[in-house]
């Protein structure tokens, strides 16, 4: 029990060393009372006053006389936190994420914001014909046979696939969820409690925002390399100064950058994640989604102890209706289907055994050699025609994976206004802020660019390039 | 400010009031110190120093120096605390239910535990057929038209039915979801946050406990009325003593004893709940499973000033692999999408626009007519077995609707002990002990009486039957 709370108490001094460390606790700021800190933080008072009290004589705190604690004046801010890896606190993107879902829905307009592929590009007669036969099937349509962890064939089809990649996979290690997400969020449920650091890279799919924000856990954030996509150095840092559980990332064709990370760097990963014993989950849902010769391995290719908690799911390759994801961890499998059984029960029955008959067919392969030469085919053709109609200030990020290109603005041009200024058009793109939280330069995009070049998606383009140019012509009139 | 900290300790102050006059904490029991009190409870320090204070002023608890607080002695315990209303802690039901989930997924196990009705009975070759057709549509099986608050043709459908039977509902009031057990989830999460006080029946279908468990909340539970279900005294009662925010109550086809509360009880409840402005989630998922003339009303009818989120789904009258449901609450729509975007997302797209098709036909009301009959038939013949073959000492409980027999054991039988001997001859009973926590007598069970009345099931019902008989003598033969 005194060796439980020593260490709490510890624990509670290091995360606030780091607020200071990090900047963001300046010299001579006053530390919340004791009290208020006990509320907030769920510690006791006295494991409280220890943290203070061990802080104060290690310099970093000063007391003054009947008014409190304060930040000490003379310490050395290191410039690898302030520059790279941040603890951030109130996390609020809920809302934003809640409207911009919203407004996507609406008749008539240009998704070039949406997450999704382009729905005729995913859709394969083959599977909705096996899905069409199953449907008339009692006991695939309405009976419950795939419950957690999900039908076995499918499993079976999986580990397969797994092996074949070279990781090695029962059936047992796999439990199937009602999509990616559904597996992102039990995994995270699975492995945390409120309170809680996890790494997420600073740019990232604002599910993981989300879930952060619900399961109340502390986000530190690593910035994305700008040559290799992930800053393996900044990676390490974070994983030696704070008392992360576990990292949430996604390493091939990252939403919504577009990197992907070589494998040398996956290794590295693997390697930190074992000395540092700390989890991966891993976000591999655009895994399929390469246009050069290699398929991209995953961190989980290199993770011999069990450290990694692989998602992926069959939406971006087959449809977002298909609704069936899955998640490789063997340790977890069970607290996942705990979890699962009481929250989202299972994925569509119906879904499971169309799958199971089609991914067993030569048609699954070829269907994503197609998707693969459809999507590359319209990235490149956005690519050419954005190369040709942005202002030189804009940078286009174009990566062999996945259907995102993702653009930087003029510094001084707040992808947040453009987003709504283009909302009027009817036009709807997806602005930096959904992404990071709100510390960061705004002057980012994401384009999805799964759609087919058509007339009024080009008009839609041209009308962004305009807007862009405009706002770029009126802050530089505002003398910014 | 202060007003809030005002309240807070009184709220605590009137928690533990309730713990010393329910008899939880008798007479000189030592109360947790003021430290361990704030911690536990999230309370500051100051608040449970009031609190402490205020008990002592009135007489409740008093101190000995140096050594902490005690219980008084001198307390009248009101027997209907005693008992009635009960306040439960350290809510633990996941394990067992999913042990018992696994079980029934067991091969060649007779489900007589399972929750869903039988397959062949749901099974409509109309709706089968429709839903074919539909995953031949690109739109309909991989798109995602239907995110939340789900299918707008859906939602027309079911408000002109919500209206036909006098609630007067618009499209807009109602947010499909992943199935039932998807609404109540995403109701709750709405509604409360950790700490709260929330009441529910004292046997009630298990998901009520998992979801109180998983969002850390307080529990007050009341029994059912030996006649009429609901007891509408403990119920006032409750709501008048407790800081109760929400119910979560079934009243139609009680799952698992099977009742349906009279239209005359659900306008008292409406009526309490708006005099004390407290929240229902109406569980209403065999609305439909009704053997009389006359539909039972919902809670939701007598309810006019949306007090009351009804919570049903189409798995139990077309199958559990149906996974679509709703909740009807115009007040907590965007807060329940909120929450459905970041976890299930949307009810499979295929099955809602199915059903869109199927509902508007004849096919819909003929199919619940003859699942009524079927359902009722099946019921009563299960009832007769039942009836000559049990011993005398037991009871059966038998209601007009839904599908379930709950079953009174001898006192000395305990139902899991029953359940595990059951299990190693491959058959599945549900015990009390899903249902309930466990302060409460054990000799309960649940039975699953949708499936005909085959030769292995019969054999299956003599067995439970047989052992019923041998765990009664086995008791009485060591004196108990």
């Amino acid at each position: 029990m005194m060796l439980r709370s020593m260490y709490k108490f510890r624990q509670l001094a290091k995360n606030i060393q780091f607020l200071i460390e990090s900047g963001s606790w300046p010299a001579h700021k006053k530390l919340p009372s004791l009290r208020a800190q006990a509320q907030s933080s769920g510690y006791s008072l006295m494991t409280v006053l220890n943290a203070y009290q061990e802080l104060e004589a290690k310099g970093w705190i000063y007391t003054k006389q009947k008014s409190g604690y304060y930040v000490s004046g003379d310490i050395n801010i290191s410039p690898e936190h302030t520059n790279k890896v941040a603890l951030n606190t109130n996390i609020e993107i809920n809302s934003l994420v809640f409207d911009h879902l919203k407004r996507l829905q609406q008749d008539h307009v240009i998704p070039l914001g949406s997450a999704f592929p382009s729905v005729p590009l995913l859709c394969n007669t083959h599977f909705m014909k096996i899905l069409s036969q199953h449907a008339k099937l009692p006991n695939s349509s309405l009976s419950t046979d795939s419950m957690p962890p999900g039908s076995l064939h499918l499993r079976q089809i999986l580990a397969s696939r797994y092996s074949l990649n070279g990781i090695s996979t029962q059936p047992e290690d796999i439990v199937i969820t009602s999509g990616a997400l559904d597996a992102l969020n039990l995994s995270l449920q699975a492995l945390t409690k409120p309170g809680d650091f996890i790494l997420l890279q600073q740019t990232i799919f604002y599910g993981a925002w989300q879930a952060a924000e619900r399961l109340g856990l502390n986000v530190i954030t690593i910035p994305e390399h700008p040559e290799h996509g992930f800053d393996v150095n900044a990676f390490e840092s974070a994983l030696k100064n704070y008392p992360i559980k576990v990292c949430w990332l996604m390493l091939n064709a990252h939403n919504p950058i577009g990197f992907t990370v070589s494998n040398e760097i996956k290794l590295v990963i693997a390697e930190l994640l074992h000395r540092y014993k700390v989890y991966l989950i891993e976000d591999d849902v655009y895994q399929e989604l390469f246009y050069e010769k290699q398929k991209p391995l995953s961190v989980k290719y290199f993770d011999k102890e069990n450290y990694v908690l692989h998602c992926s799911s069959f939406s971006k390759i087959l449809g977002a209706g298909v609704r069936v994801g899955w998640v490789h961890s063997r340790p977890f499998s069970n607290a996942i289907q705990h979890l699962q059984l009481m929250s989202t029960v299972s994925a569509s029955n119906l879904m499971q055994h169309a799958l199971v008959d089609f991914i067993g067919t030569h048609h699954y392969e070829k269907h994503l050699r197609q998707l693969r030469l459809k999507l590359q085919k319209n990235k490149n053709t956005y690519y050419k025609l954005l190369k040709e109609i942005l202002p030189k200030s804009c940078k286009i990020y174009l990566y062999a994976t996945g259907y995102f290109l993702w653009i930087q603005l003029p510094i001084n041009v707040d992808s947040t206004v453009l987003y709504q200024h283009l909302l009027d058009k009817k036009i709807v793109i997806a602005p930096s802020i959904l992404f990071q939280q709100d510390n960061l330069p705004r002057n980012y995009i994401r384009l999805n660019c799964s759609f087919n070049l058509t007339e009024p998606i080009k008009r839609a383009l041209y009308t962004v390039v305009e807007m862009i140019k405009m706002l770029e012509q009126n802050a530089g009139a505002d003398g910014s």
